[in-house]
């Protein structure tokens, strides 16, 4: 059953095989997800379905001062409307778009939000009257993706997100790798292009990012224009004075030379730094998501052919390559998995 | 007070400040360290100090079918010598050169020795009547440095072993990373030269052991001689008709020109490499061991400075780079914590 029709049906009362009775009496767990425009919220059973799903924007006034606030409001409204208590809830687990404490749950930095030092695990602790566990939002995916997504049932996984930017989250052993500083993941900022390479946003050059995120990909391609009027791509440029990640992958998938040789690069690029990557952690699966990733085969394909041009033997063996499946999804179930194994004492 | 100087007074019977009684009655834990010409064994304390230590040849006749049986029985000499029974021991935490299963502590494959499938924690136990823990050899010593070596303290930490070849661990969370087939840790394979590397003993052509090794600093040292006749290296090389690591390291310390150069860019290929495995892990130590490594500052700072370089400023805030500190130990001093860990069903 798909996941819509599954809620539609809940919602409305219908009895649901294998769930009814039970479910009602199981807790629910309460996944949040802060990005910059908008709150993603959810109720997720305890078998890591989305029970119900909403969406709150994102205030950014007073340096997000009110935002904690803002979800406890939401999550009483959300609450009364499915007649349950505070009781029937296990607790709270929230990704944030920037740098965490993980001793303590505060938020070191989180530029977008506008929040410095902020005790995020305690003020929503505070509001709720919940148990709070907090991560950051790249890693809630990882977990999510690992738990009910493309790396079911994978203890040691890469995820990586192919978006304005590239992130990333490692899982070892079924835990996430947080390192010293709470840094680990950022494989978008590994050294790809070690001469001459693209000025990233991080101050350094020829970072995974400047030749495999979204951005990147336009800009490569608008660069390559001037020397390839036969292209297809420079047609629809020429018609709409503006270019598409999408449109790139889309010619790339009817043959225009121009769009083949751009993500042969990307995933050129991609194969050789995921391959290092396998190298060291040996992974069963790498996930790959974000709104690159919607490309799909065209672009998964030749990263594969990379991998396995460029990796040993056996880790290639051992490893699968695949496309995020939660999508937008991935942090809030993340972050159902997070509270419950806090709550568990497991991490 | 040094570990030789403890051995000899605890030997000689004389009492030893916070040790006597309380120590002797406590358990005693047994580390094996299994290479191909020795095999190293010692009893450690519950602290992770060695009590004693010793070694035997490793008997490669018959595809190593005489190993644990020899084991068995210099255990039992030294239990005897120490009028210690199996009562006062723990377990057995041993390491082998190999592919490990780690779900039921076999051997897939030991090419230095000789076994292939080979069911080393289950023969070992029934030939000792000792619980027994077994993991390959480089991850007991990056266990090692972790308790009581250079990485103590550390919970996220990579050890990088410069030998004859080039092997390492990785520990996240204060766990091995041994990824889907027992292959995490391979360091040596990462790709450090893409274009015209030199072909590496894995088949492929580039790798950081291409470069980073003893055995590749040495070839190309031999390679560079006949353009650089005034260096004191070549001086060397035609007294003795051949030359070590160590005389490059000698040379760079007191500045020759070619030296300089060549620990320059071993450094460089060290830098480049753990600085892209600093920024997906973000750890705290990164211990470098092995022969190479007694080469001390005049390799390491260069290897700061490059990780410095190439790495993301707040990945470099939360790093140390430093020299592996137990040596030879290593490896059953990382045995003896693993047994511990799995007696106490941590792992």
């Amino acid at each position: 059953m798909k996941e819509i029709d599954f809620i539609t049906k809940y919602m409305s009362g219908e009895r649901i095989e294998g769930w009814g009775k039970d479910m009602e009496n199981k807790k629910w767990i309460i996944g949040v997800d802060l990005g910059g425009t908008t709150i993603k919220m959810a109720f997720v059973s305890d078998a890591g379905d989305i029970i119900d799903k909403w969406e709150i924007d994102t205030d950014l006034t007073e340096n997000g001062a009110n935002i904690t606030r803002d979800i406890a409001r939401s999550l009483d409204e959300q609450l009364h409307k499915h007649g349950r208590s505070k009781q029937g809830i296990v607790g709270i687990g929230m990704g944030a778009p920037g740098f965490i404490n993980f001793e303590n749950g505060s938020v070191f930095e989180a530029i977008n939000i506008g929040w410095k030092n902020f005790p995020l695990k305690s003020e929503l602790e505070k509001v709720t009257n919940l148990p709070v566990a907090v991560d950051n939002d790249a890693n809630l995916a990882a977990l999510g993706e690992m738990w009910k997504g493309a790396g079911e049932g994978a203890l040691d996984l890469i995820c990586i997100t192919l978006g304005t930017g590239v992130g990333g989250g490692v899982i070892i052993n079924g835990q996430i790798a947080h390192g010293i500083g709470g840094m680990a993941g950022e494989i978008g900022h590994i050294t790809c292009v070690p001469k001459g390479g693209y000025r990233c946003n991080c101050g350094r050059r020829g970072c995974l990012e400047t030749v495999a995120s979204a951005t990147a990909i336009k800009r490569i391609a608008l660069n390559r224009f001037q020397d390839r009027p036969e292209s297809r791509l420079y047609t629809i440029y020429q018609e709409k004075r503006d270019l598409t990640t999408k449109d790139v992958f889309d010619m790339a998938k009817v043959e225009d030379a121009l769009a083949l040789s751009l993500v042969d690069d990307v995933a050129r690029h991609l194969g050789s730094v995921l391959s290092n990557v396998a190298i060291l952690l040996n992974p069963q699966k790498i996930v790959i998501g974000g709104g690159v990733s919607l490309a799909g085969d065209v672009l998964l394909k030749p990263i594969d052919h990379y991998i396995k041009t460029f990796t040993l033997p056996r880790v290639y063996d051992g490893l699968e390559l695949c496309k995020a499946t939660l999508g937008n999804d991935a942090g809030v179930i993340g972050g159902a998995w997070l509270i419950n194994k806090h709550l568990n004492n497991d991490v």
